[in-house]
């Protein structure tokens, strides 16, 4: 392709308000233009990287079996009602009238549609397992996108789903896809780790996602170098802890003024932070729950919830609720002489002669033990594990990266296929629920993750597999025949065998080769000066100094290095 | 492909709803399935057939040097502001708020989104030509969506616009888009006819359609076989005619009681209906014309409105404004003794002597004639052409055929670049409007043409270049290890040439007949009882019957037929 009719927009300025590397890179390289807040449209260069990988992921989806189909952006609200989430999905569901006043949602995933669609043409056992899958344009109303493309409106994605009649089935396919997953983003070069996840909103039971790592990712992950252990901070499981052999002390209450963090009351009370413990007060399932961990740990609100099978998002127990509940403020609070279910983390339940709040605002008890002195409803895993403690896998100490979530995979079972009623008739003729797996790709999102893994301070390194364009051809000058020629020459030559970018515009050597640079295609070819000795300068973009090749050996240098 | 894996959900019975035969063939062969009311899920066969579309369309466009991007769904309502169609565009444009109660449309074209785009980024000619195009989902809100995906609300279309400083280098890309058609709709084996278009709401001053023959074409095609001539009705030109030579008789008014149509007229003063005439009262710009056409033709409301510049569709004079105005009814119209401007059809302008109404009701005139008893204020071609008359080269006499609009070129001109802002430098430092081209090829609708001229009675006969797959291979008999074997081997030997749908469903071997001729891949391999004598059975779709072919030819029987 000669530059001059491509559609490359760079820029001379790193634009300032783009918070991302890769967001930055993206406008710099002339690849993406912003049309309104979290909309993209995707330039040449962009249209191109999105084709390799729409192609890699088709190839990994085809092998293990999938079935490319094509479902509609504009999904029917009765199709969302049946499953509940025209509600629950709330705002970042963008929904439209039609012009005889239908309702619609432009999909964000395709759960509905595609049990829709298999709920008449499913009949029998016989036609299970079945695979399908699309790339297609979905809509997501975020409240706060950023960072180009990671976090848009309107973006790519894969989504797969998968049919079953049992267990076996879809943990074979499961499987199946999460070994895809590690081939797609293995072949596109991100270093990614696939860790354990929370199931959350979706429904399901089983899932892990996959995070490219990189500096901006919005999610944490603990992992391990000693084995392939690796989770979303949400998940890590924290391990049960020994119970402190000491004898229990006597119950004594103490005045604690103006003690109202766990800082302050260790300051008090002369001992370590981790020696203290928090009562926090929540609302699950429309009831007051009081749950302690030690002082020095977080509170954990998706373990929380998990725990307790809870519908909606935790909420904590304000102030105001607090005060009219207990006669204290939220510092003073603590799980003797109260009638609200008391539950200990692992690490509390193993704690003797522990301070807690009175209830009482200014007084705090200290040689608390539960059992004794407070009934103990249950014990669980309510917090945040932290880097250093041994991994659940015992396999090592836990180590803390950033990472972004660029696909998931997902057990759904028969969440989806009960509301909405998809069923077959299994061997025995019995009309049983379809059991589903979803797994999707975010398209748009993992080039962006790419360009996170991919870059120096000079632009864009293009991993091969995905690369716009193999080389990049520049005559150093354009006024110069035998230059024109030697690089006319080679751009027809090089173009049998590879896919060629040829900066042919009228522009200065220095603009050239910065645009080259941004723009970090694996090989800069550059027609200069040498060229009436029939020499070339060749360079990966890799390389600090380029090479002198002589032309008819280029091809010979690029298969080769 | 395994079919087991597929999923191609084929129907015995036909459909009785679907209105078109390519409809009903993309039901029956388990094509489409309808989410809502013109919007439809592409199922796997369907997904590869359009891939093969949308590869030769990228093919040719890459060819001509177009560029590809990827645009938005999502428009803000501020850029259909500017260019005026926000409120043109009427309830065809499907239309969103975000949950900041931000408006969008959703694209049904997108020549306000490239606008927006290139005016930020181009600053002078020396960046054009330029020609960028995409494949994307469209949307338009139908008002009856009908015949499957040939009028379907979200649709798969290439759209492509260039970009240039004067009109010769528009005609150059205009005439290279057009070649590229002409190869696009070739290579898919449509038999198609380019034809002259008016211009429509869109702007424009030059247009051709490509039209696919087919009896359900909504559009209706005046040609010759003596040329290339060809022409959407609405725009095929008529000659004007050589002026009658007869003398001018004496102007009478004559009783016409109950007369009020041509055809009453005609038997009332006994002479043919084309020596009658009819005259039209149409408001144009706000403005109240009289036009006359002979009485055995049609108004082109078209050529009215292409005449007169004309803005919006062109209106009727109601009744009730025709008897506030003349005090007459409208079959006793006629342009002697009135104030509103006359303009006359060709034909009539050569014309002497002819019957016109008296503007009372009951009575009309004889002998009129133009200029003596009333003044002109202009000729023109202002009717439809009919079968049978000269074509405007000259070539032949017209016939009419039936078409489906599957692709449209278009000079824009400066239409959007002057609403909207889209200006470059030229070669002397002056801000000058950037001339536009665009043109689109319906990606699905084209899908549907291909059925609409490929099948016979049994089903689908897909031309070469689009087929989801060149071979299909049915076992006969799944209980016998001979034949299932040899299926294998033929299946996995023939996968390294083509591409292979290899039927092991457990079913009869007459359902497996009937779906692959539904289906219509070019070759079906039957693996029958002769696989025991190392036979198959070998069927072009288009052949009556088979042919017996020994395993080892059977590559050799495709390569060559």
């Amino acid at each position: 392709m000669r530059q001059s009719q491509m559609f490359i927009p760079t820029l001379r300025e790193t634009p300032q308000d783009a918070e991302s590397l890769s967001h930055r890179l993206m406008l710099k390289a002339g690849m993406i233009k912003q049309m309104a807040s979290g909309i993209y449209t995707y330039l040449p260069i962009t249209r191109l990287v999105l084709h390799n990988i729409e192609k890699i992921v088709r190839e990994e989806m085809n092998k293990i079996g999938g079935v490319e189909i094509h479902m509609p952006v504009l999904h029917p609200k009765e199709l969302w009602e049946e499953s509940g989430r025209w509600d629950a999905y709330g705002n970042e569901l963008m929904r439209m009238n039609d012009r005889h006043g239908r309702e619609f949602a432009l999909g964000p995933t395709h759960e509905e549609m595609i049990v829709a669609l298999l709920r008449d043409e499913l009949r029998s056992y016989k036609k299970l397992p079945l695979t399908l899958f699309q790339i297609q344009t979905k809509f997501r109303d975020e409240l706060r996108p950023r960072y180009g493309l990671l976090r848009g409106r309107e973006f790519i994605m894969k989504d797969a789903y998968s049919f079953h009649t049992d267990d076996a089935s879809l943990t074979k396919t499961y499987n199946d896809m999460y070994q895809a997953y590690e081939n797609i983003f293995s072949r596109m070069g991100l270093n990614y780790r696939a860790v354990e996840a929370d199931s959350g909103a979706i429904g399901g039971s089983h899932t892990h996602e996959f995070m490219a790592l990189a500096d901006i990712g919005e999610d944490t992950i603990a992992y391990t170098e000693e084995s392939d252990y690796a989770a979303n901070i949400e998940k890590a499981e924290c391990q049960p802890v020994e119970k402190s052999a000491d004898a229990e002390k006597e119950l004594e209450k103490v005045e604690t003024p103006g003690v109202t963090t766990c800082q302050s009351l260790a300051d008090h009370l002369e001992i370590p932070l981790h020696e203290t413990t928090k009562t926090m007060v929540v609302k699950i399932n429309g009831e007051f729950l009081m749950i302690l961990v030690r002082g020095d740990q977080e509170l954990n609100d998706v373990k929380v919830k998990s725990f307790f099978n809870a519908e909606e998002e935790i909420e904590f127990a304000t102030e105001e609720e607090i005060v009219q509940h207990f006669n204290a403020t939220p510092g003073s609070l603590g799980p003797v002489n109260t009638e609200i279910p008391v539950y200990l983390d692992y690490q509390v339940d193993a704690m003797v002669n522990y301070p807690t709040g009175a209830n009482e605002t200014g007084h705090h008890y200290i040689n608390v033990n539960h059992t004794r002195d407070f009934e103990v409803r249950g014990t669980g895993d309510f917090r945040f594990i932290n880097e250093g403690e041994t991994a659940p896998d015992g396999s090592g100490p836990v180590k803390f990266m950033k990472g972004i979530e660029v696909g998931q995979v997902f057990k759904l079972g028969t969440k989806y296929s009960e509301s909405m009623g998809l069923n077959v008739l299994d061997e025995n003729g019995r009309s049983v629920p379809v059991m589903m797996g979803c797994y999707g790709v975010g398209v748009s999102r993992t080039l962006s993750a790419i360009i996170e893994s991919h870059h120096d301070e000079r632009g864009i390194i293009w991993p091969k597999s995905v690369t716009p364009f193999d080389v990049h051809i520049i005559t150093a000058n354009t006024k110069d025949e035998t230059i024109l020629n030697a690089a006319e020459e080679l751009y027809e030559s090089l173009q049998e065998k590879y896919r060629v970018l040829y900066d042919d515009r009228n522009e200065r050597a220095g603009v050239k080769f910065a645009d080259s640079d941004l723009i970090g295609l694996p090989y800069r070819i550059v027609v200069g000066r040498g060229a009436k000795d029939g020499v070339v300068e060749v360079k990966r973009r890799t390389d600090e100094k380029s090479t002198d090749v002589d032309i008819a050996d280029v091809l010979k240098f690029i298969d080769e290095n």
